[in-house]
């Protein structure tokens, strides 16, 4: 079986198993303080053009979610998400777990506009029994989205004006951000990121990495006591220096970019394929992740060689599917699979 | 001003007050266990049916509603409720400050139906990625809900019934169950709740008491140690005198049924004057809220004698506005506010 | 039986009693932004001499409790309390609950020093590892303390100012204010309290009210959204004038403080009786509670007639007791037991 | 400088990293589901002898700590733990952020007994307050604990059967279970562990993995749902078989033992030269970590070329300090600390 239904089938990139087995017996400080994460922090911070931004490394997406949005909230803020988020679907409710309410804005692809925040902001000051309200106050965006969208330089320009004028703290969920940045359809640097956005993180695991999320803090606020909140959610990692490492590899050399843009290349031809048999996509996505609908008879004949992530029937003879790359997905299996489709 | 804007402008019957003053100075041990909760304990059993439940006074509505879902729950598990449920929208998030996420489904008219709350279970346990989401372990439903409409008791029954094939615990906030029951369009008792719920309660605040719920347990499981939560949660008064006497009051000589009529009946004739004038109702209630739509000009009109509460526009000339009535309100005012709609 | 156990059997002050009689039918807004709490703030403000404070009130202690502190902390601060303080030993986790550790200091009589706070908040941050504990950023303290000592206007001058340098907030929990202002040992007065702390409460339920605790609210940014709170933890109640009118009638005419002097002065008439028998007292208290260590069999003998609170076994043969009064105690009851006693 | 301050300064073992390396590329599905985390599973179930027990992989012991007892307790409940226990001391307060008390006892040496466990039992219920206390509901304990000394079969035995008679679910946390399995003071097994326990753990972290620890599930009302606890808690690793594969290789031919008994042996070594010169130890440990008070003209010395970890000032000359070995320590380093030692 090939799997194509996720962006986290593979280990690492070989280079960053290099450099983990020539630095395995290395003794080092522990709780990301060693020379590593230093080394990587400097990177970012540089692509980010911003030396005052804190950037802290964390295990894993759901990880750095509720930390972070547990972090900036007071007990009785909301943090508005599009209702498809992941933090409002797909982490168990790890955001309620630590006490606020994920306030929801519907979605048809994924995104969230600058006048729906605007919207949710005023509804909730305008109405005269607004303490009887969880209180907006910080706003997460996915970016691609979960369904493969993105946001241009214009649009999360429009959301961080917005959430300025309104005190709303920005905070960008980047765990597919490579796929972003490597997208034809991108216009967006992580200096934007860093301009625009109170917090953001870089996606390690689905990223050529074997885990790990690089979270930029620009806002001050936010950075006070961060690494407090990092051990007390469980994302302080005793050997820091796995993570260091393998961020200080992604951005040695745009390492990060190149792998990114391999995984998109390789969906956009994916993409073509579907378009040429005539399959419409659910969601226009030009990122690593493709949601073709298929008809059934087709989807059972690919199932027989290929694992695909079913998303859902949209009538009696269809069914959207994700298909996703990666890094590490291979000219080989992609030629197998458009084959296939063909 | 007349206020029509809610249900809880006045303070308690008189034979409450009368009765508090009666027993000020009666030295009484604390926290709920003194001979008059025990008294109203066994009224409310006696009119439910069931000697096995429990019974518990506590303070106010949210207090009552979060005391209840987190004593209920595990971590990992959440609350099903109408997307207008008072808990998903005017309870400042309390419920996910407790660690819990309420699971929002679609609602007109403030009602779900059974098969709604079987769609969203069946959905979370097919789904190939439930451990991802929060787990569905209870209902909630307000009877009357929010906007004055009444499930009956086939109604009732079919979520009961959903909620014990699928193992969910069945929850109604009844703040205002005395209107409800006193609706000509009821067909439950006390006793049908206690049959077909795990836990509801009893509305004192918005009927009678000065403050109070009256949560009634059946599911023996919620009942253990719910004294601790109770406590926990800053819901144990000292006082519990204050509470006993109130409902035990209320419970005497079907007090709570007949004051609750009253209201109604009030509500009724505001109804009828507001169909005569061909003004449409936004929700079809037969309890004590009324939701009619006005036209702005006599909606500005009677503001300036009476004080009713602004709901929405419902277009560009009209507005929708609840009008409540209550244990404590008057035949005149009633009177006075038919006239200025006349 | 007469009851000296603890100082809540009774319900309220006659005064208080005749006002909600006379109230009863008044219309009021509710959630405590009606025209009682208002007159009541102002006169609670007046006392305080801080006209830039804000009162809320609550229903009861333990919600006051958990509300103040976890609307003061983020999510990685925790409180430092006395170990034997009210807040953890004998409210069922409830900070814990929202998500803070209670730090505690040890306490042989209630009270706690500066210089342990300050020791505390050097140890915290004098450990490398300080970011794996965590984080000292309230103080609580109770005054009286539950066991009757009090905290005079020095060392509560001693501790502000540890707080202070250290970017600690002060919290003092005043459940029995009254009857520590009416020591012959106070010398504090609620303008020091104003002064010296961030955020205090005067009681209600254990002095004269039926219940309610009056929270008074310096610290700026504290003050902020404290309302949101108040809701989400269950504690806004919809008949706010409840809590208005008392706190307003406790603090007309001086009420407040000479019903608190009556308590204190039947408390030391019991203090005097247990030391001319040569009974020690366990703790050395000048408030309504006294803690006597009786002989057993004294102990048995006044169980009979009176009930006392247990506290703990000093020896085989000795058992210290809790004997508290109240405002609503007579001059009688207090005659037979210190005739019982002789 | 040589670092002997702590258990985690290095990577993996090399036949871990061998088989990183070696199924880099290996598509394997996500979350823990793939085959090498099945294999290791079976590798721990045989050792433990108990086939319907659970294994469930996580990162981090912090994470393992606080995910295991939020998923075990309800929200009245605490748990038991030494004053110096991990979860008391060192982990920001991440057990109270999932709203749960610690609930400590004294210790000396990082042990409790089975009397102090049934005495805190006892209290708890005897208190006729009961209600207004955390309910204990869960025994933590750490072997070998956070100074180094060991529970044996009769004291672990112990406090099973006090457990077992109160209800009290019993966690060990064995983020050094290695190096007490080694010691030559243990007379316990996997086997006995899982006869004993409810759910403990092996750590990997401080054990020759890169991260990572293998929870042990006995109890099956514990075992219902816990993959929802790991996602929400944010420690369900999307590449499963990182974790996996290194808990196979760790007990595939007795690494895991052979590992632990080396650093032991090393660690005995170091504490026989401690005594040789006749510097005691303040914890009698014969486990890897070693707690030598030191002449402070001695730490001096030793600073300048060993990082050894600051514990505590014993007098105004002598400090005691943690001197730790792991699988990864040396030979060589250790003679050359013996070295300087003598």
């Amino acid at each position: 079986m090939i799997y194509f239904n996720c962006d986290y089938t593979e280990g690492a990139h070989p280079e960053i198993m290099r450099r983990l087995n020539d630095t395995n017996f290395e003794q080092t400080v522990g709780y990301g303080e060693d020379e590593y994460c230093e080394s990587a922090r400097r990177r970012i911070l540089a692509l980010c053009g911003n030396e005052r931004a804190q950037v802290h490394f964390l295990v894993g997406g759901t990880q750095a979610n509720f930390t972070v949005i547990s972090a900036a909230l007071r007990a009785h803020q909301g943090v508005i998400a599009a209702v498809s988020g992941h933090i409002a679907v797909h982490e168990t409710g790890a955001v309620e777990a630590t006490g606020h309410k994920v306030i929801t804005l519907p979605s048809a692809d994924g995104k969230i506009t600058a006048a729906q925040v605007r919207a949710c902001y005023d509804a909730h000051w305008n109405d005269a029994t607004h303490e009887h309200m969880a209180q907006p106050a910080m706003v997460y965006i996915s970016n691609p989205t979960e369904n493969g969208t993105l946001y241009g330089k214009a649009e999360l320009s429009a959301i961080s004006a917005v959430c300025r004028e309104c005190g709303l703290k920005l905070f960008v969920d980047g765990a597919r951000m490579g796929y972003g940045l490597a997208s034809p359809k991108n216009d967006l640097t992580l200096a934007d990121y860093a301009a625009l956005c109170d917090v953001f993180y870089i996606g390690g695991t689905k990223v050529g990495a074997l885990f790990g999320e690089a979270v930029v803090i620009c806002d001050a606020e936010l950075q006070r006591d961060f690494r407090y909140h990092i051990k007390q959610r469980g994302g302080m990692l005793a050997k820091g220096r796995l993570l260091g490492l393998q961020f200080d590899t992604l951005f040695t050399d745009h390492l990060y970019f190149e792998i990114s843009r391999h995984a998109v290349d390789l969906a956009l031809r994916l993409r073509a394929a579907f378009e040429k048999k005539g399959w419409p996509l659910l969601y226009d996505s030009w990122t690593n992740q493709q949601f073709p609908i298929l008809p059934d008879e087709v989807y059972e004949r690919l199932k027989e060689r290929f694992v695909l992530s079913f998303w859902e029937k949209t009538d009696e003879k269809h069914t959207a599917v994700r298909v996703c790359t990666s890094w590490a997905t291979t000219e080989e299996n992609v030629k197998r699979l458009i084959e296939a489709i063909e």
